[in-house]
């Protein structure tokens, strides 16, 4: 069962809208300032949309800040967004992608402690799925648990996240090995 | 290690692509009716991004349901898109925001019993991060366990939510401070 | 409190952004081959958004792939889009969607063996909110653990999960119902 899909397409401002856009801010700086000198100019330059393939180096179990590899990858691409939305998509089911403390390693520490705790792993673990060693399917619990994708607002060409948020790749697998991150940006 | 951005940009609809868009719904309403009668006359003002920052009044440690406090602040907002995605992205490592039954408080104090179940606290816990305070290390862990955003659907100018869910701010820390959301809104 | 919105609303691609744009992939295909011979065509067509609600049969209380069924319902439709995002938003707060292994389906019983061991249901467990029976409480836990709504990166017409990755619907109560899904695809 299921509704109809319903496409919609983009069209120029029509002027039948005037009075309601005008409301809108819609930057139309003169083109010899533009990009030099007008820092709305980038309202002016349509829909973006920018996808990368980028790839993390192996980590050892655990919870690991990885923000400035990341800003490493894409930080000149967020720069071409005033205002938008970047979405990184983890394409692992044993690792996880979550938001928390930038500071104190404690917290990464603390993290991985209670992720251990509350899921059983070895022997006493009930789990039928074992073929691919111990720590697979607590990976796995772990992965649904924290999840495998973070939606992060763009403002002005930077991330916009809080002063003590960073963003962090947990490894729940015993054996490091490099993870690959689909990186989606999509805003004006 | 990374693959080239692909960088993509709107484009006026080609003519080329006529047979195949034909498919899709573009509303192009008369100027003189459009926003006054047409209902998809959203359609025609092309693809628009609303960001604003908002803050939350200070909540005791717990579940609160804040959809209300959410819609007074971006209900406006929202009326001016007819499909799209709202985006709410918590500036906080230790809260969170999820989406939950929006009808029986008991609800809410059962998950925050939950919470405090599974995630040790106090004297018994094993944290290495207890500087700022013995209930700091649990916040940042269900900050994580529920995640600092959330996205979802608009339709004809409003959260296409189902009708027993709402939206959720979980205080993990005991002194309650306010709280800032960004916005992001997304659609045409 | 509140700052005030900034809204944004697309405009075609200024002359003076050409220097920045000129690093921007997009393509403008001959009229007579786009859509038929060129790969890129769809970088012409302007942003777009689609949206439909669909409806998953009902399944037992535990976790299974959905993948086919969804794909079922927005294969088509993925097919527009080269890059882009697709949202998932279930309507329910006794239900959740993750991604996990899309393989072994002792991986799917193992999450619904953790599930059920971490969220007391029952004699023994401490819920105020008893009213819809002992696995409605349990199944609003859940439900938050992993969250109602997933968004994952559209690549070439196709969703751009990893090989082993699969959408899951976890279906929290006893009584098996059909689950609505909003479906919101954006992209170029």
């Amino acid at each position: 069962m299921q509704s109809p899909t319903l496409f919609f397409s983009a069209k120029p401002l029509s002027p039948s809208l005037a009075p309601r856009v005008k409301a809108l801010y819609t930057a139309n700086p003169p083109p010899s300032t533009a990009v030099r000198n007008d820092p709305n100019s980038m309202a002016a330059s349509g829909p973006k949309w920018a996808q990368k393939t980028i790839t993390l180096p192996p980590q050892r179990r655990g919870c690991h800040l990885v923000t400035p590899k990341i800003l490493k990858e894409i930080g000149q691409d967020l720069s071409d967004f005033k205002c938008g939305l970047a979405h990184l998509f983890l394409q692992h089911t044993s690792a996880s992608l979550t938001i928390n403390e930038n500071y104190d390693s404690d917290v990464r520490d603390d993290m991985e402690t209670f992720l251990n705790k509350i899921v059983p792993e070895g022997r006493s673990a009930p789990w039928k799925h074992t073929i691919e060693g111990p720590d697979d399917m607590p990976a796995h619990i772990k992965s649904s648990m924290f999840g495998c994708s973070l939606t992060i607002p763009i403002t002005n060409g930077k991330l916009n996240m809080g002063t003590w948020q960073g963003i962090w790749l947990c490894e729940h697998r015993d054996v490091a090995t490099a993870r690959t991150v689909v990186v989606t940006l999509n805003g004006i």
